[in-house]
Formats: C-alpha cells, structure tokens, sequence
C-alpha cells in the first residue's frame, strides 16, 4: 500500500446524471480514471500527454464501484485515490469519493503496466512496473 | 439464481472506444446497464418507458467488470445477461461478453427495487421485490 | 449579445479521447453542458443543484461546434461562454475553446426557458426568459 | 447529393438519457457517428474495424444538431444517413432520426478524409477522396 494520495474537487456535472436525477454510475469510472492518470502525474512528475512516449499505456483489466448514497447534480465532490498495491506487472488503484467529509462512493480499479507491440500495435505486452516508478508514490 | 437469459449482438462503436484503439472499460456498463433493462421488458413483458410508471426505478449501488482479453472497434459481441439473485428489495445482474463464442468481458451489478418518495422526489425508498416479479424470471 | 463571459480551465481526459488520440468531437458538448450551467450560476446567483427549484429546466434544442485543430489528451483548454442571444422563451449561448491562446474550438447551442408541465411532467412548457434574469447577464 | 441511405433502428437507452428524462442532446451524436460508419460499411463492403487499414480515418470537424421533439428513454427510433456532399478531400453526412415517420432529430456532420502522418502520427493530413469510394454511394 503506497501512501501518495491524489485528490482534487468536481462539481457534478448535468451530462452525468441519468433520469433518476442522480450520477449514471458507470459515470464515476470517467472521475476515477481521470483521478488515476492526474495521481501518477503528480507522483511521477511526466504530464499525461507524455506518458505513453515516456512510459507506455496503463489500460485497465477489473474496475468496481460501490454506492453508499446516490450524489446528485450540482453537488460538490472530493476524489481522493491513491496506489493500493502494485505487483509485477499490474497494479490497483482505490478510489473514494466523499461530499462534505461523508463516504458517498468507493471505487478500485486494475491496471496493467503495458506497450504496444512495436510490430503489431493491435497487440499490448505487459512490462515489469520499474522500481523507481513505484519508489515515487512512497 | 434465475435461468431466463437475455441476449443480444452488437457491433462496438468507434465513439466507445478510447486511444488504446480498444473498449473504453467503463463504457462496458453501458452496454450492461441497457441489458438489464431489456431482460427485464422481456421477462416482465413491460416496455421500458412504462417501468417507472408500472414499478418504480432501480438504480444501481454497485458494479464490477473484469476483462480477460481487449475489446476492439469492430467487433461483434454478444451480451448475455441475467439475474444472479433476487433478495428482498436488490438483486444482482450478471453480464457475459463473448466474441465468437470466447469470452471476453464478465461484469455484474446490484441494483435496489425502489421508488421516489412523493413528498420529496429526491428521495429513494427500497421496496420489497414482488414475488410475481421474481417469478417472471425462472 | 451579452457582455457576461464565464472561463474555465480543463485539461482533456483520457475517457474523452477517441481511437484518433483527440477529443471525440461530441463529447465537446459536455464540456459546453458544464460551461452553460456554470455561466448561469455565476450570472445568477443561483446554484445548479438548485436551478429546477428556482426556474425550472433548459433544454437544448440545437447544438453545432466546428473544430479548427485537433484537440489531444492532457492539453489544457480554456473554455470561454456567453449568451449570445436571448428570445422570448429561448436563448442561445456561444463557446469559445481555446489552448494557448489560440482558437481551436468554436460551439454554439439553442435552449428553451422551460418547466415541466405539473399534470403531465413528460410535458415540458416553453416560458418567457424573466427580465431580471436577462438584466444579470450584461 | 448521394442516394446510398443506411438506416438502422434503436432503441433510446437509459444511459443516453439525462434529468429531463429525455436524450441528452450530445448523445445523439454517438447515434450519428455510429451510423455514418455503418454507412460506409455498408457502401464500401468493408468492415469498420479494417477501415484504417484500408482506407485512413475520417475524423469529424463539424457537428450540429436540430430537435424537433424531445425523445424519450424506450422509444424506438430510426436513424438514417446519407452523404450530402462529396468535396475534394472532406464530405458532409446528412442524418434524419424519425419517431413511428415523424421527423423528431436532424443532424450534419463534416468529416476529413485523412490519414495518420507516418513519420509523426500526432499529425493527421488530409487526402483527396478516391473517385471509386465516391462511385459507390451512388
């Protein structure tokens, strides 16, 4: 479990609420992934427009999220995520988001550190997470 | 654990698919969310614009995907789905996609059986599931 | 033409991004979406969570965007909006992208001042934009 | 003005819809975008996800939209498209979504013909439309 912890604040938007008046919930996957590539850019110092030519791609393998209260338009959101554990090549990355302290939602998400394949871009190769990648989010 | 299964084809669309040229993982949901709602019409035999009006809603509290090989532009796949279990006011969905017979994605999902409170609409109340709902499903 | 501009700065998400490594062009409306409703609550005071309450609902009618450069992911876009026009009972508001200062973006959107129809909330009923509320956007 | 029209029918899905319980306009686009790839599939009788191989990409510079009718979650609708123009090295799609033949959406959109600059693939570069692409929507 690594502790560098990543937040930012998110005012809900209108285009992520469905007809029950509520975010749709595979919506909070876009404020994870969102959160994921803004915490390893903040740990890694790359910005994530550089990151496939400095790293490669991260693409995600097992996403969940869990609802403890519906959150609802114009609300004001904080998600905070951080690294819960990196393995040889993959990794998971925890996700919570809460609105004025409470716990409204939990997410997690696996990812695999990858390339494309130089002779076959359709395929992905998994790599070995560097140690001095994994040293930065200590 | 019911037995009705629903499935359907479809093509991937190239607006779900991100830079790695493949599904992005969280559109996987929709695909799943608009499954449920077709098993149900087709096990209840109530169209979905009169759900609400015949039932109530059923938002979800809880989703999940793993995928075991990417999914690309293009592909034809097939979603199958049903409910895994029925309890008192929330059931579970489980989602398979396979491309030629292989599989490819598994998700699931907990949803509440609920309504709108009338006094405040922004309110959900659970409801217990009807038996002659669950019934439809077997 | 109004004179009351709101800005925002985004940094484009991977989720955003087609198989083209730019934005998916549609989803420049969400971005739009967002930047209308902040718009209207700084002009008027009123929070978006609380805008249904206080007035009632704006549905667009018309949207168009002409891009003038590809726009890719983790740039930082500057989003500028305005009302450009008000009506009777509708209005329309223009969007300006920009990155670095130079123009990449160019929307446009036609929405309706409107309340759901208390009988038959299916029913949405066109009303005439209060003067007041148009006096706040000069 | 061609004469090729595909037209396919669908079903609105939950996840398309916003609070107004209508669709929330900018999904219409991935309505249109899916079927222009489905048009010229069905024109060329080559496979979406073989089209970059085969021919490059066709990203979109120019969108819009017209709503004549809201439509609703769970109605069936019928998107058809047709290329309007044919220009040197971009072309105009024309889309029409009808509700039981009543017109209730129009859309147009502008796409490049281009491919991927080899060298630098960040860059796109605009080709001429061959002449035989064109013969087939006739």
């Amino acid at each position: 479990m690594t502790s560098f912890v990543f937040r930012r604040e998110a005012i809900v938007e209108f285009g992520n609420c469905d007809p029950d008046e509520t975010v749709h919930v595979p919506k909070f996957f876009q404020y994870f992934d969102t959160n994921t590539w803004m915490l390893f850019e903040a740990a890694l110092g790359v910005a994530t427009k550089d990151f496939k030519a400095t790293f490669g791609i991260m693409p995600l393998v097992d996403v969940r999220v869990a609802c403890h209260r519906p959150v609802r338009f114009g609300e004001i959101i904080e998600i905070a995520s951080h690294v819960s554990e990196f393995r040889r090549s993959s990794f998971d990355v925890a996700h919570k988001i809460t609105i004025d302290g409470d716990l409204a939602v939990e997410g997690g998400e696996t990812r695999v550190w990858a390339v494309h394949d130089k002779n076959d871009p359709a395929k992905i190769i998994a790599q070995a997470v560097p140690q001095d990648v994994i040293a930065r989010f200590k």
